[in-house]
């Protein structure tokens, strides 16, 4: 009984922070709820159910389907909805008066014909990859038009049916808008805002994230990859973000699609605001992400560059990284501020430093297509002031652990291969050294990617700067 | 007037094509048809009619609402109707005996406070995350509700209201789920196979795509990234088609979902087919179509590795990246006919040539860090046969595009980076060095990731075997 009381407390602590987290859940609950109310008192008052009669329950039907959680979707179902009705309407009424030329037998036969005809036009058009934005609107001429003439034939005179019922609709569709703009609007443009300034941050975070264990990792506590792959990696959660981002741009889109249903409001004052750069901004910045999922994926490699090589790095790839993640914060803070400022030093900050990895890597670049050997003896020879030997030892351990967990991943197969490369010719020492060498290239992988990522900052920058202009942002001369 | 007729042909064998390419689609045209037909026949005969009466027209509405592409989801959205159905017919019928037991006063207040909650609590419960599938279950909720109440306190008796109502929308319930498994059905399954299927051919596909522009690529035809980063990449049609499957989890998530409701049905013959398993090998695919983005990521970045260091490695590469795709295919053409075969050869051969392509890095492993002159000097030395001098100056004139494309994608900043950096020390020319020497680490890179994809490979063939004894494949020794 306790146990229940506790689960129980559990929940509703759940639902509490669930609807804090989100404060708009709560609101946009609490407005379904006073819409369809508002609705209902229509039918629940005498005097308006006596002027529009039994027809008004239709009233509540379009609120209870056209209530969308922003401003943008609801006007852009309402459109679908009185659009729709509108067609099945007309559509209707022609068919009614040609059914109701014919004599009494073919009527039936007519109606029935038409709205065989109405189902299967409407089912195919809403494939059709360009009206695929406007599905409801097909199924509500599909509705409309069967319930319009059907009722007409029983009840007679189609065309007060139609009128009544787009009435009511229309009621329902008015009491649903105004309440959605009135109360506490939910914008799609703000959403679309926030989402897309959150996809800088978790871009940035996760790229610091990555390189920081990158740089850190001794290599000895790797999970297995199989393990991993479908993992949430728990110890990761800036990564986790910037997986959503990857997967966002359904949701960009669609927020793209309702904000430009909306008027001008709150930040966005003026007409016509670019929504679709968003979406476009969201694009580019994916393509950065892909850089990031790409460095992830070295990070998680089964092949690693020896530790001591990521050490001997460490100071230009941190410099580098953090510079670019700068740089995006600073790009997402300003889309979140409304500010245009010039990025031009920054970026060239951030050159200056990728140019300074470049360098680096040029210095030493023999340690990375060295064998063993020669690695160590330069790991030898750096570290010849401090007296203990570990570091060699270590790197010599961790080799051999690379080389058994390589083989222990690629199981019975690896052993298969000895045996006929051993057939086509002595090739075993090579391989071996083969495996090493590539370890150390792993390296230079990570490097470019980190230099591909920065790269494609400048277009990033671009983007921005692009969507700074045409959004018509406050121009700030930078200090 | 002949312009219009052209364009009207255009527009038509467009439309033609489009059914042509996926007659499904014509099929579930003609399937809405012909159920709306059959639900209006209800009240167009008379003997159902005076039955029925004019509750009927619920079942229309619920057969243009219910009918679904697929069989699965049409199950989904009839389960969610009926129990939503029942759920706000029970609670109408309570709050309706509630309102009943107050005094005339009272009955429209209590009414009208429980619409209001109904309306509250479904629309915060229909955002919960784990619910969200079952949105369209708490919007009918609300309407039913609504509507019964409203109209059992107009017309009097809410029970046979609620009766009347729940009948004639499991009329139109059945009518939708009877000509949906009926007539040509389309299993959601059945195109969660095929599309899965695809989306290994995709990927084969777009790997050697992306590698045969790779090899072949003289550098001398770039687009610049700025124009292409948007762009569709029109010559690279299955890169595109892996960027669908990069981006088709929802689809393969919702299809798997419909899937489940799903009985047994054509080549899938036993309950609980694990549809799961599919989502988990598509995750699993696109784990390894990262690394074909990346692939391509190298391709078309602006720091390109010479084309003579390309054309070195050519055969390895090829024949790693052959073997890699022929795999992928064959992983493909397996599920596809449901086939279970071994594929320990098949991966050996694809690990026994990504070996040699680690040999053959390795032996020239000098050159991917030599300055500029060695690796032209390396060039002559392998292309002494052939007398004409083209080689290396072609390669020269290369590097000095390469540059000053990059001057050119970072304009004045870079200008900028050079006095900035000749303040602090005069670096020129070993930066000049560094971006040559990056630039044929990108060799490395490519080569990386692309054994990172073989390495990959390893756990799709995991999860195809996983999927394979789960779904009960035939089992074949493979010859």
């Amino acid at each position: 009984n306790g146990g229940l009381l506790l689960s129980c407390k559990a929940w509703a602590m759940s639902v509490w922070e669930f609807g804090r987290d989100e404060p708009n859940r709560v609101i946009f609950s609490l407005k379904v709820g006073l819409a369809v109310l508002l609705v209902s008192l229509l039918i629940l008052i005498r005097a308006p159910y006596e002027t529009f009669g039994t027809n008004i329950i239709w009233s509540i039907l379009t609120v209870a389907i056209m209530f969308e959680y922003t401003v943008g979707s609801t006007f852009n179902k309402g459109f679908n909805r009185a659009l729709g009705s509108l067609l099945a309407g007309v559509l209707a009424i022609v068919a009614a008066q040609l059914a109701l030329c014919a004599d009494r037998v073919l009527e039936p036969i007519i109606i029935g014909i038409s709205i065989f005809i109405v189902g299967t036009v409407t089912s195919f058009m809403k494939l059709w990859p360009s009206l695929v934005p406007y599905e409801y609107g097909f199924r509500v001429i599909l509705f409309t038009y069967c319930l319009i003439i059907v009722s007409g034939y029983r009840m007679g005179n189609p065309i007060r049916t139609a009128m009544d019922r787009l009435y009511s609709i229309a009621i329902g569709g008015l009491v649903a808008v105004l309440v959605n703009v009135m109360v506490c609007p939910i914008w799609a443009g703000e959403l679309l805002h926030r989402e897309l300034v959150k996809g800088f941050d978790s871009v940035a975070d996760s790229l610091e994230e990555c390189v920081k264990k990158y740089v850190e990792d001794d290599g000895l506590d790797h999970p297995e990859f199989s393990k991993t792959v479908m993992d949430e990696f728990p110890d990761e959660p800036a990564y986790r973000r910037c997986r959503t981002t990857l997967n966002s741009s359904a949701k960009l889109d669609s927020l793209a699609q309702s904000a430009k249903w909306e008027p001008p409001h709150g930040r966005f004052k003026h007409f016509f605001y670019p929504w679709s750069e968003y979406v476009k901004v969201g694009a580019v910045l994916r393509y950065c992400a892909y850089e990031v999922m790409a460095l992830h994926g070295v990070l998680h490699s089964e092949i690693q560059a020896p530790y001591n090589l990521r050490v001997m790095f460490r100071a230009e790839i941190e410099e580098a990284t953090g510079q670019a993640a700068e740089l995006v914060r600073r790009l997402g803070k300003d889309i979140g501020d409304m500010n245009r400022t010039l990025k031009a030093s920054l970026l060239k900050r951030v050159h200056a430093s990728t140019e300074r990895l470049q360098v680096a890597i040029d210095m030493h670049s023999f340690l990375l297509t060295s064998s063993y050997d020669r690695a160590t003896s330069a790991a030898k020879t750096d570290g010849d002031t401090d007296a203990n030997p570990s570091p060699p030892s270590e790197t010599y351990h961790e080799m051999t652990r690379k080389t058994s967990k390589r083989l222990y991943s690629w199981p019975s197969r690896e052993v298969d291969a000895y045996e006929e490369e051993a057939a086509v010719g002595n090739l075993l020492v090579p391989r071996m050294r083969a495996l090493e060498s590539t370890a150390a290239l792993s390296l230079a992988t990570f490097t470019s990617l980190l230099i591909e990522f920065v790269a494609r900052l400048g277009h990033l920058v671009d983007a921005v700067e692009e969507l700074s202009s045409m959004a018509k942002f406050k121009s700030e001369v930078e200090l």
